[in-house]
């Protein structure tokens, strides 16, 4: 311990915690109740916003997600709100011209969020350009993102490049983004110091505990200089989601890090949440256990249970091995893209259709076309010259920032929303799903909106009290 | 990292994890089909025998501990097997003749056992001595115990001195047993560092993940110089229970302290033992479950659900806060006894009458008396005077060892039990358990043995689908 400072910490619980646990599905009612006390503890910032959350506000929920946003802003007077923007993609599966990004960040700072984290599935940080500019603009904190994978090109070296290129952007703090648990404590240690060297911007370390990692991370971070860690109370804490808060604070408590939190608050925020967590039994899953397959064959455990339904489909669950073991061979070939959303799709369904065809890239996807046009953006490595001649033949490869050849669409998507949209942010929900979208302000006009049912509680507890 | 070393693991998969997970319920039958696999990880040991394993043997799964010790012996041939062992108690709950210390540890020793370790609820040294010796004898590896807990008088200094008087008796390796998770990260460091800069010996840690906290303090004890760990398989872990032995093999991999084992290999014994525990479902608790309660009060987890139980049966559970300040104020009357087997009972009850009777020492329990009396052994710090007069009045305080008084009892044992001891093992069973152990060897001749009764695996895969 050669210097003492207070840890900062950022409770994912009402994000990144039940996304990663229940699907997502927490609902605002059994946020609010509690938040009085959350605004009580004193954290750096709440993650509440943003990821998968607006995507089954509207699509599972019925939920206005803006409408969430003011309640917990609200609700939540004294505390820093954070979001999880996807750069460029903001929150739905595609690029959106400037515009686009623009007017999101701009309502979604106006209507609460303090903290943006702005990430890219390749690390390419033209594609958090946009979106950055936007946050600065609206006087809010910027977190560029580092995307954690591992991989030749994936040195410590690299990532302090891109955090420096992050920073000359305007970026507040660099976030360590580690989606998969591949983290390990010396490793998260050797990356943590070799930023901090390197810059003089706060450092989060936020990692699943897939493996069972995490905890260990935070705390080889921390000492080397990390200054805030992402953590989820404990009712909703570990496996596929994050370090228990508390267990991480009592970890610190009395030493130079100490966080200064209340385990005693903490601990009836956990015993809510624990009650909470019954209402969703329907959505837990074993695929959210600490499982350290990750550690072994680098491949993020939700990509796994993905290929394997995928499989399932096709008869074809034999052959899961040979696709694990292709995964790294598709993935040298791209270039190396960090497994995450929308890279851990384009990967795993090339190497299966690599494996079930039983010649590589007989077929080549849409997909890995328009990747390797650099419909996505750069690679973090140079591609397969002969994949990518065999995927395009004689179409150029766009080398510029992918959003550079949309034209402004803002007007477009006001326009084909029409009446439907009473609010700015109405064409915002619209923008990012134009079926689901445009569905859910249909039926919120009809007064129609129904959220999709829960199974009763009293089933859960029965089967719970059978098994006890 | 100053200094590469492999680190050594001991697996509790067979002892501790299920005593701390399904009420060490988990039956050789579980055992023997892994055992291979077990055998070929290269673990330094694992730990198989002893704690509650013997009595759960005799009281619930009808089963000769002595015949289990024996055909793990024989199922494990490249392994260590280890033990659990509290002194001069032994396996029972009460203080043993030397003779019959002296003739379980030779037996334990010739069925099988390589490591003994041997710890005493007050950390008396005097109540291992005979025990320590006998190992010796045995030519068995001696493992001396400092039962970690925390108080004004337990610095790392005390426990140092303690370590060095193990040492001098002739211990091969020290052991720091949390049994209540009451370790922080870096109070191991601390504890560690002191123990490896005055002592030429391997020191273990073992501790529980009550709160969360022991994977980190495993990583801390190493960075201080700790040889060994002590892990579950991942199916077992966790909670009340150890780390997970894949986790901390993972943490490690790579880095100077590489233990050198196989993840695919425990990630395959993972999964039989992910399918062994569906068949106990019965025994889950949620008071295994992760819980910082702990490191808030310093009140044990188990001792805190007993605690409750007992006020319950009184219809006074409103008094449970009460019972928990008035804890720490009964340890500190008594010289801050750790609180294990046989002391948080007598603290815990005593704490119990003091506030049901609405003034402190109304009425003291026999087994306070006792205490006062030195029939434990002595406190670890100066005990209340006033107290202790209160409690004994005039009568002296023994300040021998306890096992002093005690004249050999193996031939009157002997003679007790007569023939339905078949074998010396057998007579030691009887001295251990008087009723349980009679019925049990009387059951055994009539041929009327039989286990209780496990719930069908069927029931609790239908309630978890209910779940799901
Ligand atoms: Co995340
Ligand atoms: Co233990």
């Amino acid at each position: 311990m050669n210097q003492a400072k207070k840890i900062e910490v950022t409770d994912v619980i009402l994000r990144d915690a039940h996304q990663s646990l229940i699907a997502t599905r927490m609902r605002t009612e059994d946020m609010l109740p509690i938040c009085e006390k959350l605004d009580q503890v004193g954290y750096w910032s709440l993650e509440v916003w943003g990821g998968a959350t607006f995507d089954a506000c509207v699509r599972f929920l019925k939920e206005d997600p803006w409408e969430r946003l003011r309640q917990l802003r609200a609700a939540l007077p004294n505390t820093r709100l954070q979001m999880l923007l996807r750069g460029q993609n903001l929150l739905g599966y595609r690029h959106y011209a400037d515009d686009v990004v623009e007017a999101f960040v701009a309502k979604a700072a106006k209507n609460g969020i303090d903290v943006f984290r702005v990430f890219d599935a390749l690390n390419d940080i033209r594609n958090l350009e946009t979106a950055m500019k936007a946050v600065k603009k609206a006087g809010k904190h910027a977190q560029g993102t580092i995307c954690y994978t591992t991989s030749p090109v994936h040195t410590p070296g690299l990532f302090v490049k891109q955090a420096i290129a992050m920073r000359d952007m305007g970026a507040d703090s660099i976030a360590i983004k580690d989606m998969a648990g591949l983290l390990t404590p010396y490793a998260t240690y050797d990356l943590v110091a070799a930023l901090k060297a390197e810059l003089d911007l706060p450092v989060v370390v936020h990692s699943h505990s897939t493996a069972g990692l995490a905890p260990l991370c935070q705390l080889k971070a921390i000492e080397a200089g990390a200054d805030r860690i992402d953590t989820a109370i404990s009712s909703f804490a570990n496996g596929t989601s994050h370090p228990a808060t508390e267990g991480q604070v009592a970890a610190l408590r009395g030493t130079a890090y100490d966080t200064g939190l209340d385990l005693e608050l903490l601990a009836e925020i956990a015993d809510y949440f624990r009650e909470v967590r019954k209402k969703y039994h329907q959505f837990e899953s074993e695929f959210t256990r600490e499982d350290v397959s990750v550690q072994i064959n680098q491949v993020p455990g939700g990509m796994m249970s993905n290929l394997a339904n995928q499989l399932k489909e096709q008869n074809a669950l034999d052959k899961i091995r040979e696709v694990f073991a292709e995964i790294p061979r598709v993935r040298k070939d791209l270039g190396y893209p960090p497994l995450v959303t929308p890279t851990s799709q384009i990967v795993g369904t090339q190497a299966v259709y690599n494996v079930l065809a039983g010649e590589r890239y007989k077929t080549i996807t849409n997909e890995v076309k328009r990747y390797l046009q650099g419909g996505y953006g750069a690679a973090p490595a140079e591609v397969d010259a002969q994949l990518q001649k065999k995927a395009i033949g004689n179409e150029s490869v766009d080398v510029g920032r992918p959003a550079d050849l949309l034209k402004p669409e803002l007007n477009k998507l006001r326009e084909d929303i029409g009446d439907l949209a009473l609010t700015e942010e109405d064409v915002l929900t619209f923008a990012m799903f134009p079926d689901l979208g445009r569905e859910f302000l249909q039926q919120r006009a009809e007064g129609t909106l129904k959220p999709e049912e829960l199974l009763p509680p009293d089933a859960a507890k029965g089967a719970k009290l059978g098994q006890a």
